[in-house]
């Protein structure tokens, strides 16, 4: 049996997804959450970094897990393993998330008092990034085994994240992986797109991501 | 200046997608043309297959490529520098292909006499899916970073495919990839998936692929 709570959503009915996401922005900040969306290519390391940055929040921010998928609720399992409180969306299918869907994952989750709450979207480069899920804080990860010319080629997500994690820089002797082009082609799409390189596995410059996260974090909820 | 063709696709004004997918595969069969829909994640390394596949072909094949792509022409131009005939097909934004976009990347290819045309589709595991293009073949990839689990995550890929590539066994060594666990997966959803085991970037298994493509493209044209 398993023991993560998994909610199949419906699809919205609104039509001003734009509008809904700002309710539901609005909404969270008055009471103190801020949602970061989580989105990158399938096998980027999502679920492993949110791993790390566990450890390394350390205990600073209540916080829980929203895990998007299609099917399965492996990424749920594993967050609740790890004493995160998680719930499992599943998409019926669908390619992304947009506001009200999010709405109904947060109400799941049940946590009125978290500081933060993150969406892991669906795996996929190009549609999570057109639709506001309502979140103050965008973040995609790259890993290296994807290459350094992505942000070329999946322009909307770089422009609509804040923050840019490069993942797998472990297996940066392995792969013709060019930081320099890679930075060159996310800037080009989005000058203001903050950049970490961690590795989810070794634990490198996760420290520094979640610093930068948990203050944030706390920016927004006491704006 | 860039030399590649480049064309903006327009979207189908066709309701039945899958009665326009049929008709299409019905008229490529009539002229001895086999079009295979290659699909995967971002970045598990479609065109350095492509560009394996083509010094394993050895000229056995007169084939050519459409790239698809958000933005950028960057694997057209690969794939003319290798001496494959390409066009640059522009989504506009989809997230995917249909029949009638794929059939406007054909006519634009303007190769009559071709055995075989390829379809790189946008990089995505979920929505290219859905939209038959009028493929004979569909074949996906997954790279040995992303993970064992994506055919527990994204079912309907693999349950489309005929053909199921696994890319980069160079780095087997370098991450946790559980052979056996990914074939459950991928059989569990399609009992009928052939897998072939390669890496694009030192040749290993890619002869093999090769040969075997030859064959069911000769196959299908002849029937």
């Amino acid at each position: 049996m398993e023991k993560v709570k998994i909610i199949a959503l419906k699809e919205s009915v609104l039509q001003d997804n734009d509008r809904d996401a700002q309710l539901l922005r609005d909404d969270l900040h008055s009471k103190g959450t801020c949602l970061l969306n989580l989105m990158s290519a399938p096998g980027s390391g999502k679920t492993s970094t949110l791993l790390a940055l566990n450890k390394a929040f350390a205990g600073r921010l209540k916080w829980g897990v929203m895990e998007a998928d299609i099917d399965s609720a492996v990424d749920a399992n594993t967050m609740l393993e790890a004493g995160v409180p998680s719930v499992q969306l599943h998409t019926g299918g669908m390619c992304h998330l947009d506001a009200d869907m999010t709405r109904q994952g947060i109400a799941a989750l049940g946590m009125e008092d978290a500081e933060l709450i993150v969406l892991e979207n669906i795996g996929n480069l190009v549609c999570p990034a057109e639709f506001d899920t309502g979140a103050a804080i965008n973040m995609t990860i790259l890993s290296v085994p994807e290459g350094d010319d992505k942000p070329a080629k999946y322009p909307l997500m770089y422009e609509t994240c804040d923050i840019l994690v490069v993942n797998k820089i472990d297996t940066l002797p392995v792969f013709d992986f060019d930081k320099a082009r890679m930075e060159k082609y996310a800037r080009a799409r989005n000058p203001k797109i903050e950049i970490f390189y961690i590795s989810a596995k070794t634990g490198e410059g996760v420290q520094e991501l979640a610093d930068a996260l948990v203050q944030k974090v706390k920016e927004w909820n006491s704006k």
